[in-house]
């Protein structure tokens, strides 16, 4: 994830509208939802190719594709994602300005496809339970987690002789509220079945006060065991 | 650090006497210092290279160091470390095989060089101490606890007021105990001066049961605040 998201700052510096050039405006865009389909995660030291393309967009939200390659140019990964601009002194999103989305010659839609609500866990669920604080190495240069510590705190709710013998196919994760540095999140997951597959487990990541940052549903296929 | 040894586990495989090489005989390198010089960090997307050589060694020691260049050949980090080989049964280190270390053409040597022990926090010392479980996501293939993540530790045991104005210049890191999956491990720090330059802090991770894990010492040059 962390690589992904470096293609799609390097395009947005690329096209002039980089971090930089909307932190002028006060201004930030902001990922709401990743939807991945993984057909195989990438072997070490194996050469693959990350692409981005800002798809479509309508008033307030813009579609953003990933796809991760290998060296025969099959697909190993894809990424669905939806973005919003922030106003960095409210907090809040506001419509996405032209100046800031024009470059990418990115289709203008009345609808950008749906991603679909990742499953949400029922009040009285067999939780699975672990608590993290954020940590000064979770936090990018503006403050905010990186996101890609999120799907630890997610994926580490799940016990190790699950982890270890299941392989992600596909997650679906929506953001709802930042984390802050220092703040202790729980992590909490369900597993809805096991006896067909795909297998799926239900996340959700709560706030201190209750609130919840994020959900997410996972996907898995059992595999050898691996550790 | 997990690009560096990225580096040295492709030397070993390129040699024909990588990871599985080892197994095979139930063995494994196990690093057990590492003393860095950061003359400065790499930036993002710049392009640098990471080199790596197997020094010397002696009955028991392998030296190994580690130098990332930039562009224009200058050095940006050296790393010096020291490595023992451990049979994977017994968990106890053993003479270093002459197979195991044939293929690298070191120099033997009487004494490889001492890196020093890291300053040692005090009984009586003012503490800084945070709590940490291993996650899934931090131990490698091998049930062990990537060292990458040793150094997330140490440094969040500081305060974000002193790590987002300070650089880290140099670290020696001495690693007596291995931590294991699910382990609760505690890091402590402590500033030993903040009136002269170096600026240095000593840390310290332990066991549930008290022992130490990992003693380290840290230097530091303030630098204008960047978050």
């Amino acid at each position: 994830m962390n690589v992904v998201l470096m293609v799609s700052e390097g395009q947005t510096e690329a096209l002039g509208v980089g971090e930089e050039y909307l932190a002028k405006q006060s201004l930030g865009w902001v990922v709401t939802q990743y939807k991945m389909a993984i057909d195989r995660m990438p072997k070490v030291g194996e050469k693959v190719t990350v692409a981005t393309r800002a798809t479509s967009y309508n008033r307030y939200f813009a579609f953003r594709e990933f796809w991760l390659t290998d060296a025969t140019g099959k697909e190993c990964v894809h990424v669905d994602s939806i973005w919003v601009v922030m106003d960095r002194n409210t907090r809040k999103m506001i419509s996405i300005p032209e100046d800031v989305i024009a470059p990418f010659d990115a289709e203008v839609v009345k609808m950008i496809p749906r991603l679909g609500r990742p499953m949400r866990l029922a009040a009285d669920e067999q939780l699975m339970e672990k608590q993290y604080r954020v940590r000064y190495f979770d936090i990018d240069q503006n403050g905010h987690v990186n996101n890609a510590h999120y799907f630890d705190w997610l994926l580490d709710a799940l016990p190790m002789s699950f982890l270890s013998r299941h392989r992600l196919v596909a997650l679906n994760i929506r953001f709802e509220n930042e984390v802050q540095y220092h703040n202790d999140v729980i992590s909490q997951a369900a597993l809805v079945t096991d006896n067909q597959e795909p297998i799926i487990t239900k996340h959700r990541i709560k706030m201190p006060d209750g609130e919840v940052a994020t959900e997410a549903e996972c996907h898995w296929q059992p595999v050898a065991k691996q550790i």
